[in-house]
């Protein structure tokens, strides 16, 4: 299936889109549902509404969205919930294909919304208008810089990550991991109060999408058909990761999720994780997890086996890494003569063992960076699967003149279809070199345990492929 | 028993120490052996010793240990191994009590330097004076200043947190741990081959010593009398947290951990975790943890029960922290009357849940913040024991001006008994304000599940030290 055929694809490939509560005031976060779509490039046509405006962001505003000359496919409506019924009833005059409902004051604040809802619902069932949220944010596409967003975005490094979130888990860290985070995003999407849009669609899209390569969802109820949901992600894992964050785990935080989102929680958690054990999902516990794990899928390939190879800048964190490698499931990798001959230049003045090498021993008897010469080492080395490796020294990294030569033996690794994961010495050090080497798909994790982990997630995944 | 009474406390607090291997170029790691006692006034004396120098720092030095006309109680040697043997002999000579043996090429770099280590150890041993290494850093008292070390060092935070590292897993961070992290360290202790003092003796120092609140053991091997090791363990939990960082927990990892220290496995990790578990120590299974843990019982009391509240940004962020809180045996506490009144003003134009609370909600409609009138709210109510809240907004906490009032709340809640653990909407606002709260003792965590499982770890310790 190609993208266009899944309904799903109108609200992240609209050719006309009305923006409804669109503002010309850059001091209101409505400014920015326009002026992201102008600044990013946004091929599709858009059109402000806003009763009070003739013109915001260059653009020609209209007062309601029947005043707009041209057809319109999607809708995407931002003004408070108790105009919003007056706002569908326009849209339904329109004949608007779909609408993103961003207004929150619906169903997750009690009856009185809740009606509203089934108002809005009932209206566009019987004119056969889908719809996302209520109470969610608009769907995100990288591919044509449809961000209709809250905040200022630059714009995002593409890739094959996408994300399916729901009542608004990501929303306070959106601008940062827009902003700042690594993620090379394919596509968003935000279900909101899932009045019609739910997980089954969002994910039976994102599984037929091309450009998505890794699906990563946060699932706090299952609104739609729990049984096709399980199917496709079952089918899904065959080609595509499936990264599961659940929450509602315990009674205490399903009673919270059902009284915040009115969502009726139907199955339990036993249930739930039951069954997605079938399905291959790579089910995390937590965001940190949740985040880390999106990271690797997206950047690197598939280790072909389980053999790792670690350095450290102190032999006890060596032995520490080799402990997390073996609980996730790895073995040290048996370097092979030559890389041993390789390293040897790199010893100090005695033998030392060279998986996992310590590089702070080697390194108070050399002048270069040590760490780059064990990476440069073990690229060819056939009995090396994936690689943990501790980095220091930013500067050089940062260094934009000797930069890419420092990456090369990295990317050199992950080219040749070898995942490595790195850490650094402390979080300073890891601050000062995120930025280059993720804009190189190398992933850096704040601590071993977390770099190794996300090896982990790949081999066991690699496993459930072939099984 | 207080501090003197034991052997070690000569390692900290030495009336007179003689540094040999220090230098007076600024350009060698040697440099700040003495620099660091000088600039931060450690009140000892100090002798440095070095054949080529008149004097360092503005004090005499010594061409040899021996040419020192006062008594030495203390000798650091920081030479190559080469030359450590005639520097002992020295030492022998000139009667020190105590020797620190920096320098590495001993026992972990084969047979030729176990030899060597061999014979210092019997020289040592027939004119009966203890040591700590070789291969080991000095180790650390914030509370006179006595740091001999190999970087630049401010004034440590004064505080009762107390570690005891092996085989160096924590030298390359250590210039982090001592500036950047807020950890109020009381003292360190670094065992390197455990050639002479071991784990056994460090923590039985430690255990009684009255500076340290909370002892952070990272621990590898035991060299000593396991039986005597877990007793101390469990005498100490009645009074102090232990917190134990096993490494070498799997095959692969006792085999690293053999080989880069050349100590002897003797017990396998089963046999050691069966015995911890007896002891009340907080084990933990990694770096990340051993850090997030030892910040915890540093700053906070121990919660009186195990009821706890929560705030953050977003209501699906709320669910995932109750899921976490429960999962760590906390309970949502059932907030009070009173407390709900309160809230009540911070409501949106509608009543929302009280515990997890949804201040990104709340916050759309209110100029104040939000989340510091929900921490006010819960500091007086009774059926609050502890509380996991999500920041957000870095320049209020960050102004000088206003930062106290800001952090008022979270002050009262710490000192009216009820610990508190916070995280940021994301890494960019946390960095922003950690260095502020942590100075006040208030934690920050890069997320919630750590936050809530630093909250879960004091309330075992309680429930432990109450059985």
């Amino acid at each position: 299936m190609g993208e266009t055929s899944h309904f799903l694809d109108l609200f992240f490939n609209p050719k006309s889109v009305a923006v409804i509560g669109a503002s010309r005031n850059k001091d209101t976060v409505n400014y920015f549902l326009v002026s992201n779509l102008v600044n990013l490039g946004f091929p599709g046509k858009v059109y402000p509404v806003n009763p009070n405006a003739k013109e915001i962001m260059g653009l020609k505003a209209y007062p309601r969205v029947t005043s707009i000359e041209d057809d319109v496919e999607l809708a995407v409506i931002s003004v408070p919930a108790r105009i919003t019924l007056d706002i569908v009833k326009d849209c339904v005059a329109k004949k608007v294909k779909g609408l993103t409902i961003i207004a929150g004051g619906f169903s997750e604040i009690g009856a009185e919304g809740r009606k509203i809802q089934d108002e809005i619902r009932r209206l566009l069932q019987e004119n056969g208008i889908r719809a996302i949220g209520p109470n969610a944010l608009s769907p995100i596409n990288s591919a044509n810089n449809f961000i209709v967003g809250f905040r200022p975005t630059t714009k995002l490094p593409p890739g094959g990550l996408s994300f399916i979130f729901q009542s608004g888990l990501y929303q306070p860290r959106l601008e940062w991991l827009l902003n700042q985070f690594h993620l090379n995003m394919a596509k968003l999407i935000d279900l909101g109060n899932k009045m019609d849009i739910n997980e089954v669609d969002a994910l039976e899209y994102l599984a037929q999408d091309d450009a998505t390569t890794v699906i990563a969802m946060h699932l706090e109820s299952i609104a739609g058909d729990a049984r096709k949901f399980m199917r496709i992600i079952k089918e899904t894992t065959r080609n595509k990761p499936v990264i599961v964050l659940k929450s509602g785990r315990t009674v205490a935080g399903a009673k919270a999720a059902s009284s915040h989102t009115a969502a009726i929680i139907r199955s339990t958690d036993a249930v739930v994780d039951a069954a997605l054990k079938q399905t291959g999902a790579i089910r995390v516990s937590g965001l940190d997890e949740f985040f880390d794990l999106a990271k690797a899928f997206e950047y690197l390939p598939l280790p072909r086996g389980n053999r790792v190879a670690i350095t450290s800048y102190s032999g006890g964190e060596g032995v520490f890494t080799t402990d997390c490698a073996q609980l996730q499931g790895l073995e040290l990798a048996e370097l092979s003569k030559e890389t041993h001959r390789k390293l040897s230049e790199v010893f100090p003045p005695w033998e030392i063992p060279i998986n996992p090498f310590d590089t702070g021993v080697a390194g108070q008897f050399h002048s270069f960076d040590v760490v780059n010469s064990f990476v440069e080492a073990i690229v060819d080395d056939p009995n090396v699967d994936c690689a943990a490796i501790q980095v220091g020294i930013p500067p050089q990294i940062a260094s934009s003149s000797t930069g890419n030569k420092l990456l090369k033996p990295y990317t050199d690794l992950i080219a040749k279809g070898r995942p490595v994961a790195l850490w650094a010495m402390d979080p300073d050090i890891s601050a000062g070199m995120t930025k280059d080497l993720e804009a190189h798909r190398i992933p850096i994790y704040p601590s071993a345990e977390r770099a190794v982990r996300a090896l982990g997630a790949l081999w066991r995944y690699k496993l459930w492929r072939e099984k």
